[in-house]
């Protein structure tokens, strides 16, 4: 994900201890997801949009040396002066760094260098947690951003991993298959949900944490609008790519058109045919297609060309936070980055047909909604408002998290954003009419 | 402007008579545009958004012969069996075609085949005009159709001449300039005019033609809002160019400073500074800048860094159609095409500062909405309905028109688009709080 | 070809009066080969290494502009500023200058602008001429390099024409079919000529004109050789295409693969398949494959893959030289510009088969030589000087002038070259082993 | 250095037992060098030049499974079906494979796994060889040329590893730089040596190995001419830098021009000047350039240049080797992989000026002639022969091997080849006139 940056609302504030545990909890993670993987996977970049996992271990490490020890502790040394200019993403006020097409070049530092760094670091930032009270107040709730902003790299991760795995023809897996094979029965069929049209309120409005680009909050008016009560499925995806959706430009946006010939995507991402069997890469190697569980890593153009198809459409992101605070989701039922499934679940047969499910979790969710900003939105200075703001412009939005975002990362009001051609996260669709 | 095609409502039908007509007026309209340049200037396309106006010119005459005279005349015989391929422009469903990037390759067929081409199809047309009232009404919905998208690429035209005499250093001009000096007397200030919040219904709905983009006509709701009474002047966008707008990061989206950066942009396009007065590239060859003049041939980026710059921002295209129709904008007042003017005018001094100017002429004003489809809107079957749905995408909404726009083209519900980094046409600010 | 400038040795001097009659004449012939175009024909440039014929126009005017009149003639004043930085090709000390792929987006200065600059260039240089008695004695040895130049540009006009009215799906012909049809008498057999080895003298020892690569002469050793007395057919080469030569890599050098597959190569340039028959573009439109003919417009990779296909190969530049001293060709028997045929012509079916035919004239013959610096070769100061030896890397020798090549222009020592993969020049093979 | 393949000689035949420790100590040593690497530094490829060590590990390894193991050895069974896919590298008729952009996107398979792939087939070939007596004559003869092949592996792994480490801001080090601070002698003055014209036979005549582009031997004339009997050195290319040699097009190709102005080129690849300054980055870190040694790490058109900024000239190939075979040089002087210093060195102040120094080892010099076949070469059949006559283009001749090759690799024969941009070997440069 493109990682947004805003300062928390103040209302955000959480104990000093909290705050270290949280912390700790965070920090730990994100090794926890490397663990896995050979010092040879954390080097390379095999495409531009993938960062080295390297690079994201010392990223967000960088961001906390930066952002807080560098601001708040005023004898601190860096660790190494030209850790900056190595691991700096996109702040122009933080000075000039490598071209992100790059970062798949460099060899050094060393894994163990990097997992060095942030010992250092969270040594520093422990200490500093510790007398946290004495700090002025916008020290915690840098520091909360500072964690949501690892936990978008922690989803990241998850998927960046995948596509690293993907390129070699071994098809290695992160983590071997479970052992119990995958649920095979079919997915209950899709339920129509109706929200009446009218003026609502979207936008965060708790307080808690949330990211400046969800605010303000503010009205907007709908028509009256059905949306389905699950995602689409594989299953249904492929009847599209047996009728000949991806041969027909009649489906497809321009754009869209173009790349599906020059890409000569087939299908979606990971899919590969065996002797007439589908397949797909996942983190736990090659694995056959379950046609019950959500179709993911499509484009927009392939949701939108498959609700074309269906004579449907994607929802726009008003229409789905309207829905999904309709039908009040939390994220018990959803799949998240900790239940180590990496992979969207089929929605269970029984599942009740009058509420929505899937919301949260599973699949980040396309929707028909440019990513601009709210009526009210500021950049805030510095630094840390350099960043929302600057990427609101041919992107679209994308709501509701997936199965490699933290489960206490996501919330109905949070804004995703890709562009239209991107496949590498867990996405999928859900339609509407 | 990227074309757009949609089926007339039935309710625009003319009598036959008066279809004829305007027939006639605008393929003249079309020649007496061509008809300073030579040759030489007709076949070249010194970039991809620029088609040669030798292509223009046939391209407008392959609608009618593709679209009517090949439909409703069933003796037709096509004028050349190549012409198809060689000026369909993006249509798949009418077969393969010459690449867009190619256009400016092609010396043959001569300036004056293609004038012959167009006098073939004349007289055919007005033939089959001529017995219009026999044939179904499809036929005059989509003749309507066809001269709507003429009066199109007569813009394009004028903006597409002014950038092919541009690329020489001899500074040609297409007309003489004018022998009266233009007024130099500064703009009036802008003032501010208040639309209150609310649910407002836009979109076209009413018996003359429109596009298929402008409907289904909707409810929206907006909040309070402020725009400015008239377009942001040359004299007060050079502030931001001598305040250093074109080298600070902190105004730019992230894609527009990347932009910037790699075209080394420093003023809008066609400015130039000789021994420290400004100067633009003109239909009259090179002239000073009239600080008193809307600024003009910006792209978004552009738009959106001066407005941040200032602390304002760009209205929605809901926002301006509400304005619009609020402030009852008629054509009087505005440049168009037949002004032969072929640049946006100063306000006059005196100006009523109670009332919205220059909505409509003089220059197309950017939007902060994506270009999606309305609510309700609906691709058409066949050739006509594959177009205006494939362009939905990495696009943003201009209003109002501009001082290439045919007067008769225009209205309030009218949406043009393009890409964020386009500057050939004439595009402009208005500033909205 | 890439046009080469040296000095000529001041034997080549001529009396004034001859010099003038040649200026006149050489002047005559650019503007005769131009003389069945369109001013739109003149405009554009359809791959880089064309260049608009109203820029060759213009281009050899400027070389007698800046290199004579400038020099010469002390009030001269050019005709405008702007044409050095136009039509300058690519004289670094001579200042900036359009780029070389913009050439084709410049619709001004008007064809007739460039006639007029034409004119009043020649009335200049012949008033100039007129008192060359008067100037220092490298007046007219520049003059006369002017006009070997003008000649080079010549053939550049002939092929470039030809690559212009090729791109159109129109296949405009130049100038009408010859209306007796080509003879289709086979070629006879190819024979093999043997040349003894030893130590022999090359490169250019006369009195008359030559480029400064054809300097300094020298002695070169050969090995005994054996070179066929007549060039490769269309025939013959069709034998390569049918046995799948351009779908087989072992033939091919590895650059030349690459580029086989990636611009999908199965055949010559220009030729095309029609209902089982071969057809190429000419001068004269389309017209059959005539097999008795010489095969051209073939790359350096097409020509060394089929003499491997056949287990032969093509001779070293010396090995051509020597062998064209030795078999003393004259013009007289070969096919040039002066012909209007623009095609290779067969060789008699009755042709001497102890002599070497086509050694002058029809197609340029790629050798297996680099384009290099001859021993002793030197570069001249100034301007003229700055241009043979930057060309020496990267390109191969080829010899013996062309169908598009004046008559007066070629001679056994005079070495043009290309880029390996270059084809729209009359380029053919003559086989040695 | 592109790998250049061919079958050896039978003269070159020695007994197995000699074989089989050669191939131990060839083996050995490839794996030595890779022994200061960290794993991350054997997955990149920072250009597509570089390849990544862990493949030049495999593909060394993948050489002897299918030339011998796969051909000799009835019942071999390969380590792993998609190692052929992964390390062939650019062998058509041994079918399709990874792309050679695409080597540093992939992290598997481990580098563990790659040395479980060396164990497997040096166990295999141990045996094998244990029995080559009963082989065919041929098994001795590609299994010598696997061993060549795996030497000039070497030299690339030593120069892929320099440029690898050299991206890093950190300008790690390979090795510990030496305790005792280079010599800071001045080099002698550079003295000329002259040979005497005529005719000379060159390429390879002995028993011993050679690749086949050093075949046929054949007679060739040259001219007097004169060598210098040193390299250039550091202090006196310095002398062209501070001369403004990188900013004087009159010196250059025009390739090479353009290409220093693209990429903005200063000085040789690795220099940087830092306060003043200039220091190297080198297998020992960022050290200050030793003015005494010889200039390394430059393009032909850099050495090209410089030869002619001093009015000089390069040798040709045939030049270069006749000099050699007279000055009869062995390796005892010259700097090879084996004395772990990867830099050439300076030559000793009391060198004899009457003897031709340096021309074995310390830096491959570019000569002034292209890579071409010699008279009576001869593709082999099968992959070996598919190899050296693809390369044969577009590429110059570069003699003596460096201080990266092996001591038993080189010899006065020996023709090595790369494009004229090319910098990242030991290259450097010999005067001649």
């Amino acid at each position: 994900m493109a990682v947004s940056l805003a300062p928390t609302p103040a209302s955000a504030m959480v104990s000093a201890a909290s705050l270290l545990e949280r912390y700790q909890a965070v920090r730990q993670q994100t090794a926890r997801l490397c663990q896995p993987l050979l010092p040879e996977d954390t080097v390379v970049q095999p495409m531009i949009d993938v960062s080295p996992p390297k690079w994201h271990l010392a990223h967000t490490t960088w961001f906390f040396e930066t952002m807080l020890l560098r601001e708040y502790q005023p004898d601190y040394s860096v660790f190494h002066p030209d850790y900056a200019y190595l691991f700096n993403s996109y702040y122009n006020s933080l000075g000039s760094r490598v071209n992100r097409a790059d970062r798949g070049t460099l060899s050094r530092p060393a894994l163990a260098d990097v997992y060095r760094y942030r010992a250092y670091v969270d040594e520093h930032m422990q200490r500093l947690l510790g007398r946290a009270a004495e700090l002025p107040e916008s020290f915690a709730t840098v520091c909360e951003l500072g964690l949501q902003h690892e936990q978008q790299h922690q989803e990241l991760l998850v998927t960046d991993i995948k596509y690293i795995l993907s390129t070699s023809p071994l098809t290695p897996a992160y983590l071997p298959a479970p052992t119990t094979p995958p649920a095979t029965q079919p997915a209950p069929p899709a339920a129509w949900l109706t929200v009446p049209g009218g003026v609502y309120r979207i936008g965060y409005e708790g307080d808690g944490f949330c990211f400046d680009n969800e605010q303000a909050p503010h009205e907007t008016y709908v028509a009256d609008f059905e949306l389905q009560n699950r995602l689409v499925t594989n299953g249904e995806f492929l009847q599209f790519v047996e009728a000949g959706g991806y041969h027909d430009f009649r489906y497809w946006l321009g754009e869209g058109w173009d790349l599906v010939q020059r890409e000569h995507w087939q299908a979606p991402l990971y899919w590969m045919q065996k002797e007439g069997t589908w397949f797909r890469f996942t983190h736990h190697g090659l694995q056959p297609v379950n046609m019950a569980a959500p179709v993911t890593h499509i484009s927009f153009y392939e949701a939108d060309a498959y609700a074309n198809w269906a004579g449907l459409r994607l929802p726009t992101e008003q229409e789905w936070e309207i829905a999904a605070r309709r039908f009040n989701p939390d994220t018990s039922e959803g799949t998240f980055v900790e239940s180590e499934l990496y992979d969207p679940q089929p929605l269970a047969p029984d599942a009740d047909p009058t509420q929505c499910h899937q919301l949260l979790g599973d699949c980040w969710e396309w929707t028909y909604s440019a990513y601009h900003a709210y009526p009210g939105y500021e950049r805030a200075a510095g630094p840390l408002g350099e960043y929302n703001g600057k990427f609101m412009i041919n992107q679209l939005v994308l709501r509701g998290g997936s199965c490699a975002t933290p489960e206490s990362h996501i919330r109905p009001t949070y804004r995703n954003f890709f562009h239209a051609d991107k496949r590498w996260q867990f996405t999928g669709i859900r339609l509407a009419r």
